[in-house]
């Protein structure tokens, strides 16, 4: 398993370079991944389903070629991006996908989950250089219209081997990392997908139980959502996200959440434990800890990151 | 019970006004209540401990008179304003400020929580003219540096009768929310304090207790910390808090909050059980509950929230 160390451009991997990229999935990640891409691959085409998107994608000169038919815009690709949701993504690689491309290509996915995936990448036929990614970045608004060249930079950019990755895929993905900006971080795919249940999806299912208690409440009392401020705003956040998304996530990565929410649980009955037996001195202590964490958190890594959910 | 509703201008209860106005505790609240009500008041007295606090409140014109004595600044007083901690509100009503107020004065308080204190002011002397206020509004800096004359703007200022609440001490406190252009709303400090256990102190809870678990985790892999991005940020930023108001406020509301947690134990668990049970029409259905409520709150009253944690 990889430390997780980060790559820095002085022992970097060298410049990544395309002579014919492909992105599957033109939304907010798809269409920044091209955006980022642009001065380092010669052709880029667009794979999406919506004639909107990629009318879109085309005027904005995000994509040169743009099409619906996925063997069509990847036969002639030697790097292609997965950029739909997770879900679509293991559909794609499971049936698809394989039988289009030609040896060689680099085939790298953006999805939040890994280990599926990763799982699904090692059935490829031999010759796919397939590795796992997922760019730590997002935006409050979704869709190719808000995407951006600049989503990646600083960003962490985890990439998880496959069966189907060589040493040369790793390298071409490192420098596809660094090329948009990113920070790459390699990792085994069960321990990225704890570690996003940890930061990620854990804090969604609070964000979206604190709104449900608070809509119990709200029946009884309409002034609850009244009197609600800026502390609520914050908190419940990330329960406007996008729902098929956030199922297609739950669906892939089970067991890392449930393992977090017990973890969870235990510190939740702690902190109540403490507040009900009146130990203020402990309460006092327990929440400094928090408090502290947090603010070397924030002073650490906390200055780069983009805001994940809606407003 | 009042049902809460606002009281618009055109019903209004006429203009507050002072001929002397002491605030005592010149903090962010106590600050920002002395620049409030500027043009309302002739002469306005600071009270505070700190000569830092006092130098600067005199000297940036937010107050007329500072003093360290409590005697000496509420003796001439047609109007208190209670601005420090919770528990330090409850010291001076219990022990102190009913012996040094001269008959007739409004005391108004603006503490987090309203059952203790409106409970402790019904027992001032008859004639003291004291009720309950919790102004709605916050900002992530403390300290009379950030105070800030339109704070309160558009934001709810609740009112709790006590005891000693006559119908003209709701009149003056209704004049003098408005002054600070907050919206009131009258309610027993029962009610109040079970509103804000659910949308303020469970919400702080449940951020300090992720934080926990992020921590948890992080001491076995130091990339949970590398990869927290935006959604972190959010659920995290109230753990940010103060932790001497927070446990003030635990210490005068445990019934309510430790209510509230079973409520969210309950919301959890429900979560919890679609998502093990692999339910994903349930889930997304709960899920979408919870986004449609959030979104709605968002449309409906999220627009004029001041942010209430730290960065």
């Amino acid at each position: 398993m990889s430390d997780g160390s980060f790559s820095g451009p002085a022992s970097g991997p060298g410049k990544f370079t395309s002579r014919h990229l492909t992105v599957v999935g033109l939304g907010l990640i798809g269409g920044s991944m091209a955006r980022a891409l642009r001065g380092w691959a010669e052709t880029i085409t667009g794979v999406d389903m919506d004639a909107h998107t990629r009318d879109y994608a085309l005027s904005e000169g995000i994509v040169d070629y743009a099409t619906d038919d996925l063997r069509e815009g990847v036969a002639e690709a030697d790097s292609v991006v997965l950029a739909t949701p997770v879900r679509t993504i293991m559909t794609l690689v499971q049936k698809r996908i394989g039988a289009y491309l030609r040896s060689n290509t680099l085939l790298i996915d953006v999805g939040s989950t890994k280990q599926d995936i990763c799982m699904a990448m090692g059935g490829l036929p031999i010759g796919i250089q397939a590795i796992g990614g997922h760019p730590m970045a997002g935006k409050e608004n979704s869709g190719v219209d808000a995407s951006d060249a600049a989503l990646f930079h600083g960003r962490p950019f985890v990439l998880c081997p496959t069966r189907r990755t060589t040493p040369a895929t790793r390298v071409r993905a490192l420098s596809l990392a660094e090329a948009v900006g990113a920070v790459p971080i390699e990792m085994e795919a069960h321990r990225h997908d704890h570690l996003v249940a940890t930061i990620s999806h854990l804090p969604y299912l609070l964000s979206a139980a604190l709104v449900s208690t608070v809509a119990q409440q709200g029946k009884s009392d309409e002034a609850a959502w009244r009197l609600a401020a800026g502390g609520f705003r914050d908190m419940s956040r990330l329960a406007g996200s996008d729902i098929s998304m956030m199922t297609d996530i739950f669906s892939t990565n089970t067991q890392a959440v449930a393992t977090l929410l017990a973890h969870f649980r235990v510190q939740l009955a702690i902190l109540e434990t403490l507040l009900i037996s009146r130990d203020e001195a402990g309460l006092a202590e327990w929440l400094t800890q928090a408090r502290d964490a947090r603010n070397h958190w924030a002073q650490d890594y906390g200055a780069g990151g983009n805001t994940g959910g809606k407003k």
